[in-house]
């Protein structure tokens, strides 16, 4: 499916950003496949009968998960007149929901063979790298 | 960047869906990605400064179809014990903000060469198409 | 807790609306608390242990009534412009969420004694009942 | 309109918390509440004709308070299992997003005369100030 994140942001009257434009594309992304997954985990987990009652604690991260990054991938669409301090500390806070739900998911994965949860381990490692470089980026 | 969807869909432990499985993942990618470009699109439309004011109803619609495209995806997301005319209803309001924003962002994009309009009605059209042909189909 | 909603709708430079203003700031309320009792009672539901496998459906239901009444208050809360085949369809999605998630929640309230899941009930039934009227009142 | 915030909270099988019960109810309500004025305010602005321009600001600011305080407030409803860097993270995304629109609105109420942005600024202040008290509370 093509993604029109970089197609917003270039033809945005105002594209200028307090980060380097490809890298928020990237992170933006990261988001909304984040929210998407983490949605879809937890759906996966409550439907594994056998194993319900193991999973407790990581359908309650992917919850957190969905839920911040949607919020974050949608704050960081935004170029018009931003506030450092909020784009930073949501940005802080989405990589300590993605950092838990992926060290959940990976044992799960590794431990308990979920491949649901592997793959989205997977996602919320890209995304946790994605705020991670933002956080590290300045626009020219 | 790769979009876990699909794979999601494929390691689910209970993978029946009330939907053909290629469509649902078609309709999941194209309501977040409807839900981040319109939340683009509707920042982009706030920068135009000499236009501002000819763009009102088109932010109004933008917002309209983030929120109602955000829940749809999610709602779509799960596969476990779904309820039919949840699933049904949803989508069909999925299909009014799209072709509202749609037809909102299209005649901008026409008639006073908004680009990011332009983008942003791809994004509505293909999401109502995906919400039109998921309404249509059933799984084997 | 004070509810600034009636505040904002009549201190809104444009307060005309397609609904009855009394209405609508009551299904505004009944939207946003049912999003957030939503979320709760599947948390709840997800802290049984003995019973998790029979909560199964309820925690799907709250799930995506909280995504269904989230995105309805929010859009209910703009009066800018508004497109009406989308306000009336989102009110219709979020109505067939409430019954669907109210109806489950009912039973579990009655048959095993789940007191949270009663309280989740009665916030589903008011914002139900706030949808329909909705639906049937018109402005003056 | 009853809140069953308390209520859910008092039916939890496992109602303990990391923070203490009474902060953790008014915060959860400060945070929907403050998501559905945030959500109001960019609308009333959007329709302040005259003003519009002045206005791109709060209006930005309004949209991200929505979404960070919508997400918190999802984030908090949930007992069961909760990761603490998690919690405390987006506590303080949710204590910059609401100072920031709370300064904006505040001025725009005072300069300008704006009401819907004085009961706005009102909401911002009540979410800021019961994440402070929630982030310095500890459950006995």
């Amino acid at each position: 499916m093509p993604q029109n994140t970089q197609a917003m942001l270039q033809t945005h009257p105002n594209p200028g950003s307090v980060f380097d434009q490809g890298a928020l594309a990237a992170c933006i992304d990261a988001c909304f496949e984040c929210a998407q997954v983490c949605t879809s985990c937890a759906d996966a987990c409550l439907s594994e009968q056998g194993h319900l009652m193991h999973l407790v604690h990581c359908i309650r991260l992917n919850f957190d998960c969905a839920d911040v990054c949607g919020a974050t991938g949608r704050v960081l669409s935004r170029l018009t007149q931003p506030d450092q301090n909020v784009l930073r500390a949501q940005l802080q806070a989405c990589l300590a929901a993605c950092q838990a739900c992926g060290n959940e998911c990976e044992m799960h994965a590794r431990d308990m063979n979920m491949q649901h949860c592997a793959v989205c381990a997977e996602s919320c490692r890209r995304c946790e790298q994605a705020c991670q470089q933002l956080l590290g980026s300045t626009s020219a």
